[in-house]
C-alpha cells in the first residue's frame, strides 16, 4: 500500500513483469472489426453528459457516468457477455473463453471526463475493447483465455483526487478504504458514488481486486499531435513519462490599488508573473521533450480595486526521464524564491510520479498488427498519465495510441477520424486475440 | 442620467460649483470631540460582521450591514436626532438646525466594507460625523443649519456593481432604477435590499434624492502610506485621482498538459505572463504617481492537468491627470496584442472616471482648523475612489484623510492608531460647526 501522491523514494522506475511470447495468428484467424458499429457507439456515448458547447462533461460517478456504465453494460449483456464491479467501482465486461481459469485478456480505459472534456478520451480505449469482444462473437471465434474489457472509475481526477485511483487500486498500490473515503469537490463521496453504481447494476458480479491478467491492453487518443504530424495511424507506445507537480505560493501584501504607491507595494502577482518567468527560462529545454504547464493560478483575493496578497499556482512538469525530474524539481524549489524580488515564496512536492516502461512482447505484437493491416506506425511516448500506468510491474501491459485531431484534447473540440479510430481497434482486436489463443 | 462607465467624452474634469465662504470661529466656540467615544463605537462597529481572522464582511445591504446601520440609527435616535431614508437607500442621520429650511452641513462616508475589510475603512467618516453631531448636543450648541451624518450605500462595489452607487445616484449620476434593479454576485437584487433596509428602520422618514447640501465633507482614513510616512496627523484632500479600468482578454488553445509538446502549444497563460510584463513595462513611471494594479486575473479553465486556454484580466490605472490616463490607457489598448507570441488579445475599457478637485474654501477651512488645533498637516491626492467624489460640481465639496498603519486597506490587517482618529474627528467637528453657523 503507498500514498498515491508519495515522493521519488517509494517510487524507483517499475521493473516490468516477466515477458510472455505472443504468437502471431494467420491472417484468416484474425477478423475484420465493425467500424460503423464502432463510430455509432462513440456517438451514442457522447450524447450521455453532452455540453451545449460541444465534448461531454461526466465525473467520476456522477448521473451521466453512472449512465455511460449503465449503456455499456446493456451493450455487453446483449451479446451474452458479462457484467462484474470490483469493490472500488471497476467494471468488467467478459466475454468467456474455453479455459474459463485462464487469466483473461483485458483491455479497457475509462468513460468519465474532465469538467469541459471530449468525446474520444477514455471512451475509445473501452469501445476498442468492446468491438475486439463483439467481432469475436460475431465469428462465433471460441478463444482459450476469457476477453475483458475494463472500464477503470476515476481516471480523470476532476471531482475526487488523483486520478488513475480506479487502476491503482486494483493494482495494490492505493489502499480501498483510502479511495472509498475520497470527498469530491461537490461534497460527495467516492463510497457512495459506488454505492450508487452497484445499485444502477443488478446484473453485475462481484470481482475481487488484484484478480490477476494474462495481459493488459489500453487504446487511448494521443491527446498530442505526433501521429497526425508524421501521417502515422497507431502509435506504440513505448513510456508513460514521469510527472511531477510542485505547489508554489507566492505571499506579498494586500492593498487598496488606488491609494498604495507601486514603489510601497509587496505585490505577489508581480512577483508571481517573475516567478513564473524565471522557471520557464530555467527549464528552457531545446529538444522540446520536456513538459512545463502552470495550469493552475489562482490571485487572492482576485478583486479590481485590491493589489494581490497572495497568488497560489501549481508547476507540472512531465518528462521521460526519471533523473531529469529530480534535477528539474530540486532546481525549481531551489530557485523559485530568487525570482521574487519582496514577496515570500514557498514550493512544495505535491505528487510525483515515475516513468514506466511497457512491455516489449506487447509493444512488438503491436507493430506486427499494424504491418500486417499495413497501418503506418510510430513508437511514441505517453505524455498523459493513463490507468495503464500501474501495471506494468505485475502483468504484461501495453498501451496503442491514434491520432487525435490537431493534437487537441480536454478540450470539447477533441476530435478523431472514423478510419483512425477503426485502425487503432483493429490493431486492438488483432492483439487481443493472439493474446487468448495461449 | 449618465451611465456609470460611461467612456471619457461624457467625462470632463468636473468644473467645481462655486465657492463659499466659511467663517473661522474663535476656539472656545469650538468645543472637543469625544475621543473615547469615538474609539468605542469604532469597536462596537467592528463587531458587527467580525471575521475571525479580523477585520469586517459587511457587504451592501446583507444583514450585517443592515445590522450596522440599525446601530448608527439607535445611537442617533438616543440623542434626540432623526433619521430618514432616500429611494436609493443613503442614511442620513440629522441634528435640527435654528433655521430647519437651511440647506444641511453633510458629512459621512460608509458602513459596508470588502469582502476581507477592515474596521476603519468608510465607518471612520460615519463616525466622525456623527461625533461632531453629538459634540454639538453635549454642550447644546445651536446652529444655524442642520448638522447631518450621511451613510452612503453600496460604496465598495463588493457585491453590487459599480461601488459608490448611492451617492451617485444622489448626485443625479446614475438613475435610481437602474441601481435598484442591479443584481449582485449572490444573485440578491439590490432594491430588495433597500426594502430590507428600510424594513429595519421602521422610524425613517423619507427623503428626496438630490435635496441640496450647504456643503458635503468626508473623513477617511488615507489607504496609503504618505501620512504615516511624514508624520502628518491630517491629509487635506485636493484631487481625487482618475480611473481607468481596461478588461484584458488573452485566447489561446486547451490542450493536455502532458500530451502538448511546448513546442506546438497556445497557452494563454504564457502569452498573458508576456502582456503583463510589457504593458509593466509601458506604463512605467519613475515619478511613481502612476498605479497600476492587475487585481483580478482568472485563468480557464484552471485546471492542473489542462494547457491554459484563456485568460482574462483587469488592468486598473489610476493617475490624477485625465491626459495621462487618456494616453496611458489608448497605449495599453493598442500595445497590449503586441506583447502576446501566439494568442489573441482583446482590450476593452471597462470604467473611466476622469480626476476631481475638491473645494478650496473647504480645503482651506481643513488647514486653518488643523493648524489651530497644532496637527501637523499636508495636502494629498486621493488613491481611492469615494462617495465625495460625485459632488465637487453641485456643492461645495471637501475630504480629509488621517493615517492608516503602514498604508494598509482593503485587508483585515487595517488599523489606525486612537489619536489619529480623535485628531480627524476634532478636524471635522470643527469644520462642520464653522460651516453650520452661517
Amino acid at each position: 500500500m503507498r500514498d498515491p501522491d508519495a515522493l521519488p523514494d517509494a517510487l524507483p522506475d517499475a521493473r516490468p513483469a516477466a515477458e510472455i511470447e505472443i504468437p502471431e495468428l494467420p491472417a484468416d484467424a484474425l477478423p475484420e472489426i465493425d467500424a460503423a458499429r464502432l463510430w455509432d457507439r462513440h456517438m451514442a456515448m457522447a450524447k450521455i453528459g453532452a455540453r451545449p458547447v460541444g465534448g461531454v462533461h461526466r465525473l467520476a460517478l456522477d448521473a451521466d457516468d453512472i449512465a455511460a456504465h449503465r449503456q455499456l453494460a446493456d451493450w455487453a449483456l446483449a451479446r451474452g457477455f458479462s457484467v462484474a464491479l470490483d469493490p472500488v467501482g471497476n467494471m468488467f465486461l467478459r466475454r468467456e473463453g474455453a479455459d474459463p481459469g485462464a487469466a483473461p485478456v483485458v483491455s479497457g480505459s475509462h468513460c468519465d471526463s474532465q469538467p469541459t472534456g471530449g468525446r474520444f478520451d477514455g471512451i475509445y480505449g473501452v469501445l476498442c475493447a468492446l468491438e475486439a469482444m463483439e467481432t469475436a462473437e460475431d465469428r462465433g471465434i471460441v478463444t482459450r483465455r476469457p476477453l475483458e474489457c475494463v472500464i477503470w472509475v476515476n481516471e480523470e481526477g476532476s471531482r475526487f483526487r488523483p486520478g488513475c485511483m480506479g487502476s491503482e487500486v486494483y493494482a495494490g498500490l492505493l489502499g480501498l478504504n483510502a479511495a472509498l473515503a475520497k470527498v469530491g469537490d461537490d461534497g460527495g463521496i467516492l463510497g457512495d458514488g459506488v454505492a450508487d453504481l452497484r445499485a444502477a447494476l443488478p446484473e453485475a458480479g462481484a470481482r475481487a481486486l488484484g484478480t490477476p491478467f494474462h495481459a493488459l491492453l489500453e487504446a487511448h487518443i494521443e491527446q498530442g499531435p505526433l501521429l497526425e504530424a508524421g501521417g502515422e495511424l497507431i502509435g506504440v507506445v513505448d513510456r508513460v513519462q514521469g510527472h511531477r507537480r510542485l505547489a508554489i505560493s507566492v505571499i506579498g501584501r494586500e492593498d487598496h490599488s488606488g491609494g498604495a504607491p507601486l514603489s510601497l507595494r509587496k505585490d505577489a502577482f508581480v512577483d508571481a508573473i517573475e516567478v513564473c518567468r524565471g522557471l520557464a527560462d530555467l527549464c528552457r529545454d531545446p529538444s522540446d521533450v520536456l513538459r512545463f504547464t502552470f495550469g493552475r493560478f489562482t490571485v487572492t483575493p482576485n478583486a479590481v480595486s485590491v493589489v494581490p496578497g497572495r497568488v497560489d499556482m501549481i508547476l507540472d512538469l512531465r518528462h521521460p526521464s526519471q533523473d531529469e525530474l529530480t534535477r528539474l524539481g530540486d532546481l525549481v524549489a531551489a530557485e523559485a524564491a530568487g525570482f521574487a524580488k519582496l514577496c515570500d515564496v514557498g514550493v512544495e512536492d505535491t505528487s510525483w510520479h515515475a516513468p514506466v516502461r511497457f512491455s516489449a512482447s506487447v509493444q512488438a505484437a503491436y507493430g506486427r498488427a499494424a504491418d500486417r493491416r499495413g497501418y503506418a506506425r510510430r513508437g511514441i511516448d505517453s505524455g498523459g498519465g493513463h490507468d495503464a500506468r500501474w501495471f506494468p510491474g505485475r502483468w504484461p501491459t501495453g498501451m496503442l495510441f491514434i491520432p487525435c485531431e490537431a493534437g487537441i484534447s480536454h478540450n470539447p473540440a477533441e476530435n478523431v477520424d472514423p478510419a483512425h479510430a477503426a485502425a487503432g481497434a483493429q490493431v486492438m482486436a488483432d492483439v487481443m486475440l493472439e493474446l487468448a489463443m495461449t
